[in-house]
């Protein structure tokens, strides 16, 4: 069994890790830390886990959870990530971390969309936790650095396509709809029930900070520096990400093709579903699960590309994820206690 | 492995079926039948569960599909049931059926809200599939009639307080609120989104099917003749039911004295969560799983007693208590492939 | 032109007041107050309001106020309006507050459910601003505290009956289901949006403050005291109340003789309309209008009336029933600028 | 008094037109036709418009309704509108015609995304309903070809800039995010609640028969022929269309001067608002209005220009342009009956 700890577990990815842990054969969560909840029992803070365990929320003590575990999940916000990090690193622990502070190599690119970086070792050594483009660099990594939600729809699409050339690295544009449960469970105007609901924007308009990080991933992808147009949107549901991205045609090709493609790219990976030729994702074919969904078209008309990419933005786009990170770090199945079924409707 | 197989699988209990049954270690699901969908792969049907099985939807045969399964679940509408489960019924299949023809065992009562019966030596047979109250019958049943997902709901916090006499078996209220799932995945005007969205409203006013199989179980438990009130109302949200249940105290007692009576009736059945005093149930905390979590107040100054109960429709309230019966008729644990976590957010 | 100031106006009921006075054509806002906001205009806080006007909004500074306007709404929480509304009540304006501050006529049982009264001397003063029962009082009234939006659905149904005396005024239950936007725009854990939606709980269960308020109009209308049971419930939609209410009936009556009876009573109230029989009340059919929709059935089988009864609660359950009672006060036709049909869908 | 008859009045746009037009000071409905609810109280069949008047659904017998009425909105689907206009045409009458029969001047065109043109002599004579380009041709105008509902979100930001050629004619992408009661009140399982909710997909992925509509007006305003990307996906709302669109920018330039230019070709259209610079387009600040609100911003890196644009389909998108039209070719000032306020939340 392995001994997990989770740092900063009373937001939406903490409740999400701690609901797929239960049910992993080979987990077992010895402590999970929260500020503000500490010494309540996690099944009073989130009732849907009455019955779940005796577990309180604790403080997080560095010293004692790296005596008690020896693999770490941090949820904790970017900056917070950065200064428990390497005390975790130093005294041996594995970690998956879910913040953006180890995401981006480029310490100068991190500090001028974020602040200045306080753990420079560290950045260097982590490897971005994507499985399906870094599956072997994980398995030996000491520290993962867990993508964002948006970068992991935008970029699985296009990976393949920019590595085998088909599409141009200029003028990719990718439009993201988000439910509302990527901006956390802090307490803000913009979440509020009656600020979202019936309602639709756009939003951080080609300033988001998951923009740097979709162009690195697309840059090592396509071999030369990728500058493109990300646009998030917030959406009235909960949970997932559909993001509709356009690229330009460097050849003739047609949709079928463009589909073998990406399926070839991605045949041993199991939470990629290429589906057929005419069909297109929805959100509510991944809920709960940790699918990423792609559906691909080829505009001839105007030598466009059209991709629509779909996952549940607290599983494949965090806490799914960084447990597919774990399996790999610990030499498991990659798909263990995560072959769950889309809870559709 | 138990071999089953699922007729009229194309609603939104059938997708349910599958979904549960895919992740349950001892069940082989071998057909699922659709006669709008003979002939179609299951997963382009539902592209939730694409990739989950090569099956394809059958025309509902019944000398194939009682030959090649054991046990059987009818998911067709209600006077469809009645029709075909005699004849699994003689091939000697175990059947566990999810329409409303063999839940009341007085024939009279059934064709005085449904139609004529035409399968009454069926009905005298069948066991009312509530586990937590007929779990001994239903382990050597043939015939299971799943109950409603209403009734489950408004029943399990009643039966044992109308059991031990503490409150009165005349003046209860039943006031539930269901999601749309509920309503079927047919064509009706009354379920387009738009209709539904943003809407709320009592509908079948004291007057719903459901009424008198709430009233067989309720006057099983006081042992003697139950008259109800039962006002369902249509919420814009797809799964679950809250029921808020008013009922009159028979003696002074304390809130916690009857939380203590409801939590000893259940010591036995996993899927019943009693809520700490002050803690009352939401469907988000039982979303996708097969519990129902109760919740009481006693209000003094009215000396009436207030129970709150929540499932999901879906689940605790069609086909996961089905798959609940199916493991108790088969011998096996209780919760088989029903351990999961619920969805939340 | 009526010279009007609204008093904290940056919540849910003050854009509600500004939509609705905009429309009115013998309203003129001359001022609008919000500490938080003071300085910043109007339409940057409410971008729905975009061309609106020029108006900024102002710190509560009194003495300007009361000198620039005639007619003051206060829409500031509880305990703030008692501290405020005597200032403007001694410099002679005319007050409609929209707080919970001055709708229990009786002061120890406002003290009781909210804390210490400080301003009794208006208490007293004060008419409770339910036009359909009060029209003649409020017409002359200096202070009108506009109603709860729980208790104006619940009473409306009500009154006529236990008037006549055709329902006891014992055991009533009046169990509600309201939208999120009657918790207000501050923020909350609770009205998260992911919190919320796909959600479902009852709350403050036999313990709301709105139930003092609605036995006082109950026992008023009954001419002796009554006790009754209220539970409030939330809903994942923005705006709407709909109350479900369940009296005991004192003789055999027919559920058209029960409309007669309340459709006599409202026969000179615009905004009541009491549906036809076999009708029930949706949300859907009052959003953004200030009707209350009203449908009743007799239940012979348990005698017990059921009463249905939907309203939108930032209108006639707080800025739409303000105007009304603007209207009244000031001789004017009551559903000046009210008479607006219902978004649906 | 203009008198009115409505063709077609059972949908979502019949409704709305009801509740437009009865705030409308000028206007007459003196005719609804709906084949289905022939006979039926309009007040019926929408409850919410319950005491709005005594109207009966008819039959449409157009030379009772040209006798009755000079104005005739059709609102019925494409096919069965070229059916029907030309005899009002014939007749005299003038029409607003909200389906899509009358709005692509090129008849081939029609054939090619629809269907054989049955009415090519009125088509040739039909003015394209968008006030804030054609106002001047549909004062005049017999016939008027109401425009689609993503077409307007797409079409109000773009003219500006390709009139002016700070964008290109060519790589312009549309990304529409639509409610659902943009696919009309007809049963479909597409808009089943359960289907939609917490569901979001792309649909007709760059062949949904508005891209040719919304061609035809670039192609005009460019002075020459424009093939753009047009993708729309459906979104669990009910009413608001928000358009996000991607154009490549032709010169240096900043998102001030982007803004000018758009608000100085509206400066004469009371329902274009272009927003500060920085604030974005929101549904909730447009819904219940005839409003079409629109962002820019320039993104200097890749050299995109991005706009975003909402408008409520079911108004501006539909009816609320309808009148919009009704007005202008009835001589009245072009906003009567449409200075409503966006209800928000």
């Amino acid at each position: 069994m392995l001994r997990i700890a989770i740092v900063g577990g009373s937001g939406y990815t903490g409740i999400e890790l701690l609901r797929i842990l239960k049910l992993h054969p080979q987990a077992n969560v010895v402590a999970v830390t929260s500020r503000k909840y500490a010494g309540h029992p996690v099944e009073e803070v989130f009732p849907s886990l009455h019955g779940y365990s005796d577990l309180l929320f604790t403080k997080p003590d560095v010293t004692y959870l790296s005596k008690s575990a020896e693999w770490i999940f941090t949820a904790v916000p970017h900056k917070a990530a950065m200064s428990i990090v390497p005390q975790f690193f130093d005294a041996g622990c594995r970690i998956i971390d879910l913040s953006a502070d180890f995401r981006l190599r480029d310490r100068r690119t991190y500090e001028t969309w974020y602040q200045a970086h306080t753990a420079p070792e560290q950045l260097d050594k982590a490897i971005y936790g994507l499985p399906e483009i870094y599956r072997k660099d994980i398995a030996s990594a000491q520290l993962v650095a867990n993508p964002g939600c948006y970068p992991t729809s935008a970029i699985l699409p296009l990976v393949p396509l920019l590595h085998s050339g088909i599409i141009s690295s200029q003028g990719i544009i990718a439009d993201s709809k988000s439910g509302v449960s990527g901006a956390g469970r802090s307490l803000s105007m913009g979440t509020l029930f009656c600020e979202v609901n019936e309602g639709l924007k756009a939003y951080k308009v080609a300033e988001h900070r998951h923009m740097p990080e979709i162009e690195q991933e697309l840059s090592a992808a396509a071999g030369k520096p990728v500058a493109m147009t990300f646009i998030p949107h917030l959406i009235p549901m909960t949970r997932g990400i559909l993001t509709t991205t356009y690229a330009r045609l460097t050849e003739e090709i047609s949709t079928d093709k463009v589909r073998v493609v990406i399926k070839e790219f991605y045949k041993d990976s199991p939470f990629v579903r290429v589906l057929p030729e005419g069909t297109f994702p929805n959100i509510s074919y991944v809920r709960g699960s940790n699918f990423c969904d792609i559906g691909a078209k080829v505009d001839g008309r105007t030598n466009t590309l059209i991709l629509v990419s779909a996952i549940d933005n607290l599983v494949k786009g965090a806490s799914g994820q960084a447990v597919q990170n774990l399996n790999i770090m610990a030499g498991l199945n990659e798909s263990l206690g995560l072959d769950t079924i889309p809870l559709c409707p």
